[in-house]
C-alpha cells in the first residue's frame, strides 16, 4: 500500500492531508494484470460492441441500470398530492442536483398549469398594478445562479430521542443544488413603485392550496427573483412551472412555486405556513417565528449510512456543505467523534449559499470509527454539535436542524448513524 | 419609456451600458392594471387551483407544455446509429445543459452497457497493466469541474457559400456543457507507472465502432479524467454510460464514451478519426492533424434565427461564450455589423474551458440591424471575422469553424443568419 508517500495522519483516525490525492498516484483497488491475464483482457471484445447500438432520443433519460437512483417519495393520505419527494444525496457527487431529482415538497399536488394562460400579478402598496404573462416575462433582463433550495424542515429526524437508521437522502434530502435563470424581483417592484409604507410581500402559488407566505421587502429587493429556467431548460412541473419565487439562502417554503401573486403589503399576512408551521416552541416557552435563514450545515456523503467498506485502505471521504449565509469558508472532517479535526479539500469554484463539494483523503485499517463534519461560513458560524443544538433549542424542535451528522464505521465496514 | 434613466447608446444600433438593468427598473412589457381591472384580477382563482394536482415521480420531466425544446436528431441512413442529435441551445438559458439535452454524437449508435461487466484496461507501455471494474473505479478520489464539450465539426454549416437559415441550435447546438465528476488520469497512469518512452495513450470505446482516438500524455497528465457522473446524478447512456474520458477544452470526439480501453504508446494510432476525418485541406494543399483544441467562440442565443421581435422598446440580447484554451475574458456585441462594439456583462462566476452566459441592454427602434458577439478569451485571442476564418483556412473547411455569427433584424422583427 505504502508507496513511499506521506501517509501520516494529520488527525486521528486515519485521516490524510487533504491534498494527498491531487499530487500521488497512490493504489486503490486496480488488479493488476499478469502477462497471462493481459494477453486475454487485450483480445476480449465487450458484447456492447458486438451490434448497432440504439438511435438518438430527443430527450435522453437515465441507464435503466440507475433505477434505484430515485426520489424517494412520503405521501400525507390524509390530503392530496401533500407530501416530500427526497433527493437521494448519498448516490450523487458534485454540486449540482439533477433537474429529475430535486427535492419536492407539495401541499396539494404538482398543478396542471398552461403557460398561455398563466398570469403573474403585483399589485397592494404600489403605485402601478402590474400584471404579466408568460410572453411578457420573457422578454424581462434575466440572471442566472447557482443556489440550494432546502425545506425549513430538513433533516428533522435528528430531533428524535434515537438516532435514525436510513439512507442519507431520507433524512437530509429536502434539500438540492441548481443554477436557475430569471427575472430579478427589485426590477419588477421598482416598475410597480412601491409605496412608503410597503414593508412585506406576500407571495402565491397557483396550487390547490394557494400555497402563500410572506418575504420582507428588504430581501425581495436584495437578490430574489422569478425563475423561468432551472439548470438550462424550462422548470419542470413539480419545481413550479412556470414560475418559482427564488429567495437564497431563506427556507424552502418561501421560495413560492407556481407563484401567481405577489402583494405587497405593510405587514406579513400570517399565514398558516408562517404561524402553526414553520414556528418553534423554544425552551422559554416562546416560539420562534420568520426564522427564514438556513445555517450552515454539512453531511458526509460517502461514505454513510447504506454504503458498506469492503476492504482496508485508501478511501476519500465525499460530503456537501452549504449555508444560507453566504460561502462555505472551510469543512472540517473528523474520525473519532469529534476530538480532533483535519480540514477537507473544497472543490471550487466555492459559491455563496451554495452547494460546495468536499473531500479528504483517509486511511481505514479496520478499526471502529466516527466520521463527522462540520461546516464554518464566511461569516465564521460552525456548524453546532447535536447536544448543543439541543441545549439552545430544547426538545420540541421540528425545523431548521443543523447539526454534526455522525456516521460510526463497526469493524465489518457497516455503517450506522449514531449520536455522538 | 424613457423613465428619466440613461437610455444613451453606448455602441450604434442601440446597445446601452452593459449594466444598466442591474441598476435600474425600466418599462418592458407588462400590463398595467385600471382600477376595475385590478379588482377583477385580484377576484380571479386560476383552474389549475381548483383541484389537487398531480403526485409526486420518482424522477421527474419536463413539462408537456414544452416538448418542442428536444434535441433535434439527424441520423446517417447508411449506418446505424450514425449520426447527430442538437442541443436546443435557442430555447436555453443560463449555463448548464441539462442531461436529456446534452448534444449526442454517435459513430454507431448508444451500446446497452452492464455496469457489473464493464471494465477499463490501462495497458501497453506501462510497468504494471491495470484493470477496473465499475466497483473499483467508483473507490477511487474523485474531482468535479464544469466544462463544455464540443465536437470539432459544430458549425461547418458556416463553411457554406450561403448562410444558412436554420435555428441556431442546428447550426451550432454540438457544444454542451455539464458538471463532470470522476477520477484523473493522472492518478491512474501513476499508478500504472509509465514507461519512459510512454508518449500518447489511445482511447477506445465499448461501442460497436470501437471508436479510437489518440491523446498526446502530457495532456492525459495536465487535466483529463475519467467521468462517471453528469451534473450530479451517473452519466447516461448517450453520453456515455458507465465512464466518459474528459479532456477539458478539446474537441468532442476525444472525450471518448463507453471507455473501456487506454492503451499507452509512443505515437499515435492513425485510427479514421484523426486521419480521414478531424483533419482539413488548407489553403497551402496540406492537411492540418491533431487540431484538439476548441479556440474561442460565441453565439448570440436571444435574440436568433426563429425567434422574432414583436415590438419597439428594450431588450436584453443573451448569449454564451468558450473557449478551449481557457477563461472568457470578454465578450463584445455589435448591432451595426460589426461597425461598432459594446461590451456585454459576462455571468459570474466565469470559469475556464466552460460556458459562459453574456448579456447586454439594447433599445430596437424598428430599424435594420446586424447582431453580433465576440468572444475574447485570457489569452488575448479574438473570435475572428467570416472573412478572416476563410482567408486563413481556405473553402475546404469542415471542422473547427468558429467565425462570429451575424443575425439579421428586419423591420418586421424577422430574424435571418446573414454573412456580414
Amino acid at each position: 500500500m505504502n508507496l513511499g508517500h506521506d501517509l501520516t495522519p494529520v488527525a486521528a483516525g486515519g485521516l490524510l492531508d487533504r491534498r494527498l490525492f491531487l499530487k500521488q498516484g497512490l493504489a486503490f483497488s486496480a488488479v493488476v494484470l499478469s502477462a497471462d491475464a493481459l494477453a486475454t483482457a487485450e483480445h476480449m471484445r465487450p458484447e456492447s460492441s458486438k451490434t448497432a447500438g440504439e438511435a438518438f432520443s430527443n430527450y435522453g433519460l437515465p441507464s435503466k441500470y440507475e433505477r434505484e437512483t430515485i426520489r424517494w417519495t412520503v405521501a400525507n393520505s390524509n390530503a392530496d398530492g401533500n407530501g416530500v419527494a427526497w433527493t437521494p444525496l448519498q448516490d450523487l457527487e458534485g454540486s449540482i442536483t439533477p433537474n429529475g431529482l430535486h427535492f419536492e415538497r407539495h401541499h396539494n399536488g404538482v398543478p396542471d398549469i398552461d403557460p398561455q394562460q398563466h398570469q403573474l400579478l403585483i399589485h397592494g402598496l404600489v403605485n402601478k398594478a402590474l400584471i404579466f404573462n408568460l410572453e411578457q416575462l420573457l422578454q424581462y433582463p434575466m440572471l442566472s445562479r447557482m443556489c440550494f433550495i432546502e425545506c425549513g424542515g430538513n433533516s428533522n429526524a435528528g430531533w428524535r430521542t434515537e438516532p435514525i437508521q436510513t439512507k442519507l437522502g431520507y433524512f437530509h434530502g429536502m434539500v438540492s443544488c441548481s443554477e436557475w435563470t430569471g427575472v430579478p424581483l427589485r426590477l419588477l417592484l421598482n416598475e410597480a413603485k412601491l409605496k412608503g409604507r410597503a414593508k412585506w410581500l406576500v407571495a402565491e402559488g397557483a396550487d390547490a392550496s394557494l400555497m402563500n407566505v410572506s418575504l420582507p421587502l428588504d430581501k425581495a429587493l436584495k437578490d430574489c427573483f422569478i425563475a423561468l429556467y432551472q439548470n438550462g431548460e424550462r422548470i419542470r412541473p413539480e419545481n413550479g412551472y412556470p414560475l418559482r419565487l427564488i429567495v437564497p439562502g431563506w427556507e424552502g417554503v418561501v421560495n413560492v412555486k407556481w407563484l401567481r401573486r405577489l402583494h405587497i403589503t405593510n405587514r406579513p399576512v400570517m399565514a398558516r405556513n408562517e404561524t402553526s408551521k414553520y414556528t418553534e416552541l423554544m425552551p422559554s416557552g416562546t416560539a420562534r417565528q420568520f426564522t427564514f435563514v438556513m445555517e450552515a450545515k454539512s453531511v458526509i456523503t460517502k461514505p454513510s449510512f447504506g454504503h458498506k467498506l469492503t476492504r482496508h485502505g485508501l478511501y476519500q471521504i465525499s460530503g456537501l456543505a452549504w449555508s444560507g449565509r453566504g460561502k462555505i469558508k472551510a469543512v472540517e472532517v473528523s474520525a473519532d467523534g469529534g476530538k480532533t479535526w483535519a480540514l477537507a479539500e473544497l472543490q471550487t469554484p466555492v459559491l455563496s449559499q451554495c452547494f460546495t463539494r468536499f473531500r479528504i483523503p483517509w486511511q481505514w485499517q479496520g478499526e471502529t470509527v466516527i466520521l463527522q463534519s462540520r461546516a464554518i461560513d464566511e461569516t465564521g458560524y460552525v456548524q453546532p454539535t447535536r447536544a448543543a443544538l439541543v441545549a439552545q433549542r430544547g426538545t420540541h424542535g421540528y425545523f431548521h436542524y443543523n447539526a454534526i451528522v455522525s456516521w460510526k464505521i463497526a469493524t465489518n465496514g457497516e455503517i450506522s448513524h449514531v449520536y455522538a
